[in-house]
């Protein structure tokens, strides 16, 4: 092959952006970059605080453990192309929750973990490694173990719908730092619930034994659907303060697409009662759910001072 | 919060992209699209079909199995923030192996493992899921198991600074989907050397323990540095037909990053002796392989028809 470039050319052009000297500048210890950098956090006039807060943490934490379940997927989705797809989602989903906790955190700083005095650890990465199973918010539905690949794709197709229409009406909310993270998120959710729908599709429509999966991860995942709609306490605070969104003003665009997906997939919905009483959103968990923190939060739990 | 979209309108507005109808056309069983779809497939007049196709199987494989061990970092590492570049990492190079091993698939069908006959499964998956360890060609930087943080970023780093230089000769393949695929890599590697570069001027410059840990990182992994750059035929023969690169001439630019890195970070060269000998590009490959392959074929194997 003829060798266009000068030796050292293209390195040289790709250096300016590799910026040594910036890096070299960077505080022994410290991390990288404020996600909320630049924008408005101030509380807008009127909202308490701390409704704020805990309406941030709890759609971070569900975006937080579905995206730790979904990487669980990482090199076992049937190929190559389901698992970048999967990969994809599950990045999109922690990168929400990184914005959404470090939210959190700014508007009530009561919320974040204390830990020893210097310790570089960032308000987000506190919140995510540094609480109990009880602090978390998350809905069940995220928190469930991984089944087989058709309970992925439905369970990110109830997800993604429902989490679709809440970043939808969440684009207006009161507080320009959800308002933005929702209009970032409404393109990504849209990917994943086509991605999920096109699934969902096909293996209905597939063989025998696609099908029977299908109406299985239904029949196990349909319970927990109800819980998404429940009228928490959480949200329906943040709905009143104008921040957020009432979980009941989602119930008939959610309906109307799951409508036309059993219509496309020629599937029956299912009749699985749906599961009743106290839900993630008020600290009540699965068994599940600590067992996955306890991987999820080892590593930087053994490292409180960040400082290596 | 005020509802300013009507019930439906936001959910219809993207259902055109969902696109249901096409989705449903898909026939029952078959996969998605041909990552190749649109390009120029032929091989180019005058290069043996073999060389070709065994070159992008080299240059998949190390891009897989490397994409692979940094998959095992989901949600391991220190925090969020670098959780998900690690994660980003790993995908831009699913993603590569992903045209690679078709490239490899197209240009000599021979090296595609054979599955029962009726199988949908691509060939670019049974190439990553159907063959055994001494069939991959990767080089053992790519199979080594992970160590700590700064064992990922001193791998990365010799990763990346390596392959950015291959793949920027690259780009004037005389094979347009080699060409194709490096021009589109270049962008993904350099911000993986960018992001590596800065972890390790910070991670030298930081505390005496996470200097301690990356001169460890440096002292284990410079040896497999060499191979790197050794004369393996199935390189020099690509080069020779014009699709490839000769690792020699890609040395003095790797030389002068490093170079480069070290006195940024004010970091000694390690002194570890470069290993000799047969290497992964031979079929000849570490335990680490063996063990990485049996998880991450397991499911794909399980499923050779691939049929649900």
């Amino acid at each position: 092959m003829v060798n266009e470039d000068s030796v050292y050319g293209g390195l040289l052009v790709d250096d300016a952006h590799w910026a040594f000297g910036e890096a070299a500048s960077i505080e022994p210890g410290t991390h990288g970059d404020d996600p909320l950098a630049g924008m408005d956090t101030r509380v807008p006039d009127g909202v308490d605080a701390r409704v704020l807060g805990a309406y941030a943490l709890a759609l971070g934490d569900d975006a937080l453990v579905f995206a730790h379940r979904l990487s669980e997927w990482c090199s076992r989705a049937p190929d190559l192309e389901e698992d970048i797809a999967l990969a994809n989602i599950s990045l999109d989903l922690l990168g929400q929750a990184r914005y959404l906790l470090a939210r959190a955190a700014a508007a009530d700083p009561a919320l974040v973990p204390v830990l020893p005095e210097g310790s570089p650890v960032p308000d987000e990465d506190r919140l995510a490694f540094f609480r109990d199973d009880a602090a978390f918010c998350n809905v069940h539905l995220a928190e469930l173990p991984n089944g087989d690949f058709a309970e992925a794709i439905v369970r990110i197709l109830l997800f993604s719908t429902w989490r679709l229409a809440l970043f939808q009406h969440l684009r207006t909310s009161r507080d320009p730092v959800l308002a933005a993270v929702a209009a970032k998120g409404v393109n990504e959710l849209a990917y994943h619930r086509d991605f999920a729908g096109q699934w969902f599709v096909r293996l209905a429509q597939g063989t025998e034994e696609s099908r029977r999966r299908l109406h299985s991860a239904l029949e196990t995942r349909w319970p927990f659907h109800e819980e998404l709609f429940a009228e928490a306490s959480l949200d329906l605070g943040a709905a009143e303060a104008g921040v957020g969104v009432a979980p009941s003003e989602l119930r008939a665009e959610v309906d109307a697409v799951w409508a036309e997906l059993f219509a496309a997939a020629e599937v029956d919905p299912p009749e699985a009662a749906p599961l009743r009483g106290r839900g993630g959103r008020d600290g009540v968990h699965t068994e599940a759910l600590s067992r996955m923190l306890a991987e999820m939060q080892s590593v930087a739990r053994a490292h409180p001072m960040g400082s290596w």
